[in-house]
């Protein structure tokens, strides 16, 4: 019994998407089966529309259907705090957490394993972005925690510290790494409760 | 911050799909915005195709690039054992695990909780099947074992029984219910431990 070939360019096309497995991919392209039409055609649509309706926002790079994205032009958001993170989902998190600065979106981490460096992201992006804020600015680095984030981190922290600004022009924090909310001391691994000391506050 | 519309609009078709919540959905679309364009364009090809570049079997009401699947049309295999089965990945199923007979796909099993009668799936059709064949026939009830699949292969049974057959025109046999492969007997539940004992043969 060999597959049509319709069912298998869907199930190829499935398992190119991170997280799918050939046994997925087939579960999801049988279960579209029972779809109507205009529903795969709606789905079609939304696939080619992706990239043709969005573009990258030209001052913060996160993704927007203009040329400059709604965070950017809201004059009721703090310009002079920027988060740097790694991608437009992350962004999207803090946003639901509360955070009413702007972003600059990297689009990647370095990591070298994965031959991407960080002339592969938009680092340069951002300082330039810096060097042409007439403002004192807050760059908060609100990369992931593994190990890319926090090279990631690091380096641009040291190229920005290597421009030798005044004082006043630039204050760089990281984003606090101690126990998550609910977390367990006893069940925490060694890394986080050794960051979680060392980032102790008064109360 | 709101996300793109193209983005929204990938995000929703993907909630669609089984097992994809919307966590998984942003992912799967984020993920997606890297993708070269003529690579999402062949994914969107791909869903546009699947219901127009097949259909159901005029035999076995498996899914088909052809008026007659591959398998019905093979003279290789046993027409005159007919597995029936709920879909189309159960039939791929039993391939794989080297049955020579032909299918019934159904389509679906009984399942009054969600308004699916037996009139919904091809019970009908595979009487007529039945009822058409010139040559005496084994029917293997091969749905799955949990409460819509037994009750399921319990009605057909039943019908066909009801129509009185004479004794060599068909034999109506279910698959073995027992320990799966690699089952433990202290672990197995009580339903699957009763099914093995009933089910036992002779060494």
């Amino acid at each position: 019994m060999k597959l049509p070939k319709p069912i298998i360019n869907l199930i190829e096309s499935f398992e190119r998407l991170p997280g799918i497995g050939p046994k997925t991919a087939q579960r999801l392209t049988f279960h579209l089966l029972h779809f109507p039409e205009d529903e795969l055609a709606r789905f079609a649509k939304a696939l080619v529309g992706l990239k043709r309706g969005t573009s990258l926002c030209s001052i913060c790079k996160n993704v927007t259907d203009s040329e400059i994205c709604d965070t950017c032009d809201d004059y009721s958001r703090d310009k002079n705090i920027i988060a740097v993170v790694a991608g437009p989902l992350d962004a999207y998190a803090l946003e639901k957490a509360g955070y009413k600065g702007v972003y600059h979106v990297l689009h990647g981490l370095i990591n070298p394993l994965n031959n991407v460096g960080p002339e592969d992201i938009f680092i340069s992006k951002l300082l330039k972005r810096v060097e042409e804020s007439s403002s004192p600015l807050e760059l908060i680095l609100a990369t992931d925690t593994g190990m890319e984030g926090e090279a990631t981190a690091m380096y641009i922290s040291k190229q920005i510290l290597a421009l030798n600004y005044p004082e006043n022009k630039i204050n760089i924090t990281r984003i606090a790494r101690g126990l998550p909310a609910g977390g367990s001391i006893e069940y925490a691994d060694d890394i986080t409760l050794a960051r979680a000391l060392e980032g102790r506050r008064s109360l």
